[in-house]
């Protein structure tokens, strides 16, 4: 992916506060690869519908899946799609109420929604998932038979229509409002992830293999 | 808002694992006063854009506000939107691929999106925005001033057309599957609120006051 400084599309473009908008690679990957969580966006009957999922990237593409009986999936197919990836960083406290404002990185990638048709293809895409996930968990699991392959449909967009929003640091107030003696700063967020914990229904002295507890995410 | 147990709209309803579908005003309520990030869809010359912004609630309303300058708030106006909050629980690490799941709660609006018109009626929704995350707050700022209020859109959606998502617990893997000795479990995750720190600007005795000490989101 060549690194761009520049929006590649008029929907990409940043209108305001400008300097916050990124779109190189690097900023892109970042952003992605810090969060699977994300929310999708589609077209339902003429209306919006944003549903959260997980998604990961292989190279230049991200991708998500989910059941095969989903209708925002199957609406997805060959239809706009907008995902976006948001890490809250912190609300962001100011001398004057208009300029609160949050801390965050947010990745919005669009573009048309690709499914992947071929079987195999489509098992290629999930052993990924898990590599980028719990890297070694595919191989010790019970393999994916046809039933639950067809069962799931896996989506991808690629990442040549995306940009960045990043926004780090204190509050900025009216030069003439640091005047006042009013508290302001940053209330940092973060995401945490925790111990694994054993399902109850685990074999005695099974525990948590390395691509469980070395999971992290924000 | 009437305590619901059937989905209130055609596409509130939920197809599928619809045991984990809520539409009562407690479980909506508890979603979406638990965490302000939402992800708002919008419709843009026809595609869906899905942007992340702070929402609050009042009442059985479920507000937003960003810049009056915004294309997406302003394309918002009496069209169809979409307000997603999603807290993310945990990674589900079933004995199958098919099984991994993610725990979550999750609530989605569907409506008309509605533009707070009368300034008194606009500042009046952004002081109740600060007396739900930061209460008291509000009297101690600088105070807000006309111009500030016109670059400011506050928008609504009604909260009679949402529903709540909720999977907690352990995997749950096809029975056979229970025999195979593979670790199964839950990664949690969780979203962390720190110490406020201080602006660098403050003035040399500030302390973070209580609205700031006690925020927390998650």
């Amino acid at each position: 992916m060549a690194r761009k400084t520049d929006a590649p599309s008029e929907r990409t473009r940043l209108r305001r506060v400008h300097e916050r908008g990124h779109f190189d690679a690097a900023s892109i990957y970042a952003v992605l690869d810090a969060m699977p969580l994300c929310h999708v966006g589609y077209q339902l009957d003429g209306a919006p519908v944003v549903t959260p999922t997980m998604q990961w990237r292989e190279g230049d593409h991200v991708y998500w899946h989910g059941s095969s009986a989903s209708r925002f999936l199957r609406a997805a197919e060959a239809n706009q799609a907008c995902l976006t990836v948001t890490l809250w960083d912190g609300m962001v406290m100011a001398r004057s109420g208009f300029h609160h404002s949050a801390n965050y990185r947010s990745c919005m990638v669009f573009g048309e929604a690709e499914i992947i048709k071929r079987p195999g293809d489509k098992e290629a895409r999930l052993k990924a998932m898990f590599d980028v996930w719990f890297p070694g968990r595919w191989d010790m699991l019970r393999a994916m038979n046809d039933k639950e392959l067809k069962a799931t449909t896996v989506l991808r967009l690629p990442l040549d229509e995306a940009s960045v929003k990043i926004r780090t640091g204190p509050p900025v107030d009216d030069e003439e409002d640091y005047e006042l003696p009013i508290w302001a700063g940053v209330v940092p967020m973060t995401t945490t992830t925790g111990r694994p914990i054993d399902d109850p229904r685990n074999h005695a002295g099974l525990t948590a293999p390395d691509h469980a507890a070395n999971f992290k995410a924000g």
